[in-house]
């Protein structure tokens, strides 16, 4: 049984643990390896992060992004509500264009928490696919409205975790 | 505050869910584009997997298996295990050379609770690693004595699975 011939499905990777985005990056690389055409829409993330450098080496690869690039505090402006919004509409263009095989909305779980974009805008989205797009939303705090109409859900769960607050992140390896 | 300048560490993807492999692919793509050097060694696995395919045209990128390609059913054979121990040599000799800056296991777990390869030769190699190496250890079943000399655990719950037994995984997507 091959891929094309099986309906495509609605993918998530939600939980506090590490993995989320690269799980997301590492399923991009291995459709792109298959042949297949892949879109990647970044939502809060703005800063060109190292994944992105490399993913826009590889063909059948496109990938963008609608943050600013600075963490969110507190509560969100206007400014990255607009950016979030329209980074979904780009998105659910590129879906409805039926010419991605896969289209992967990351942090797009945090930017729904944020309330930068609303629940049931994804869910329409979602709803309306064409059958043969796969959709990978990631992020922590999936909320339960979009679990309920995924297919296939996976938590990332921090069992360890070496640093402790306020201590930044490692380039090349968390972002 | 610099990768470079960090003390590396040793991680773990493990539990049902999906997403391990993946999140190493995803990875070895970051730290790729961030400019560093990567070696995975698949075990287990001996087919040419799509990720590989696209992986191998990534620079700084060098991606070996030591599986059989079939999949292992009951008590493994005598070959199973040679293949999985050459492979952790080979893995033990590119971590001790230090030209490497992320090594990748994937699916090392696996091998080890199938009992192809030792437990303590894998802490032996994890505890004289170069401190500018980062590993990542991938696969079900990650026995406690890996999990307790680990530095960054995370585990992929499977949380809603649309497949049933039996059905194949899909290329492009899960392999």
């Amino acid at each position: 049984m091959t891929y094309k011939s099986k309906k495509r499905l609605v993918q998530v990777y939600t939980g506090n643990g590490k993995g989320k985005t690269t799980a997301a990056i590492g399923l991009a690389i291995r459709a792109a390896g298959a042949g297949y055409k892949v879109y990647i829409q970044q939502f809060i993330k703005g800063r060109i992060y190292s994944e992105l450098k490399a993913l826009s080496k590889i063909k059948n690869i496109k990938a963008e992004q609608c943050g600013r690039g600075c963490f969110i505090k507190g509560k969100p402006t206007m400014l990255d509500k607009i950016c979030a919004q329209s980074g979904l509409l780009r998105a659910e263009q590129i879906i409805m264009s039926g010419k991605y095989d896969l289209v992967i909305l990351d942090e797009v779980n945090v930017a729904l928490k944020l309330g930068l974009i609303e629940c049931e805008k994804v869910i329409d989205i979602i709803s309306r696919k064409p059958k043969d797009v796969e959709i990978v939303l990631t992020g922590r705090y999936c909320p339960s409205c979009i679990l309920e109409c995924a297919d296939l859900v996976t938590e990332m769960r921090e069992i360890k975790h070496p640093y402790k607050k306020g201590i930044p992140a490692r380039r090349g390896i968390e972002y």
